[in-house]
């Protein structure tokens, strides 16, 4: 596994576990300014839309696994494909499953760290 | 704009051109053999399947219109966001709307043309 493979694989690792334990600034800090999220039926969103939508998520737990199957370094791009298996439980409810796929871009920035710069997320209920 | 822009342009032109038409054989000319599907709530799929799903869809006609929101090259790779409206009509049937964007990897092979080589398709009813 070369250099970049690694840092792209932690990049990964400690996002969900930022995601887990509800660490925004965290998870905030692995993307660009410039990214792009991708979901069905709505409108691609940006770093401040995702911050102000997990702000709304309160005290809603998130927990899950992730498996990279496919991950290819481009230069100062790479692409992963992600197996992702969540639960999302909001306070006071029931935990919702979703599962399925990502397909994910990461771009090497100037400081030379790894973020995520453009997802589509596939996962479904 | 580039060679490989306005090649990849016709990639992607082509492609819903052939579709329109019905026209298999061009569609399956513009994807690489390793090619990977990604669609919501499925296991990912390849060249074969999407044939095979094609051949299934009988006298289907699929019309629709595509926008590239964002293309970038990244040497032998590239990805787009492409905004896609699309109507499918099933021989006898209701036409039924879709639309919203992928996104889609295409890599320039061994001939120097352009295919898709990974695919995010988020449309959705």
């Amino acid at each position: 596994m070369t250099d970049d493979e690694a840092a792209i694989r932690r990049v990964v690792e400690t996002w969900m576990a930022a995601s887990r334990k509800g660490d925004l600034e965290t998870v905030l800090g692995l993307m660009t300014d410039d990214v792009v999220f991708m979901v069905p039926g709505k409108a691609p969103f940006g770093k401040e839309a995702f911050a102000a939508a997990s702000k709304g998520m309160g005290e809603t737990r998130i927990d899950g696994d992730s498996d990279i199957v496919e991950l290819n370094v481009l230069g100062d791009w790479a692409y992963i494909r992600n197996r992702i298996d969540m639960t999302v439980t909001p306070p006071g409810g029931e935990p919702v499953r979703r599962s399925g796929y990502t397909l994910t871009l990461l771009r090497k920035e100037g400081d030379g760290r790894w973020r995520l710069a453009r997802d589509a997320n596939l996962l479904a209920g």
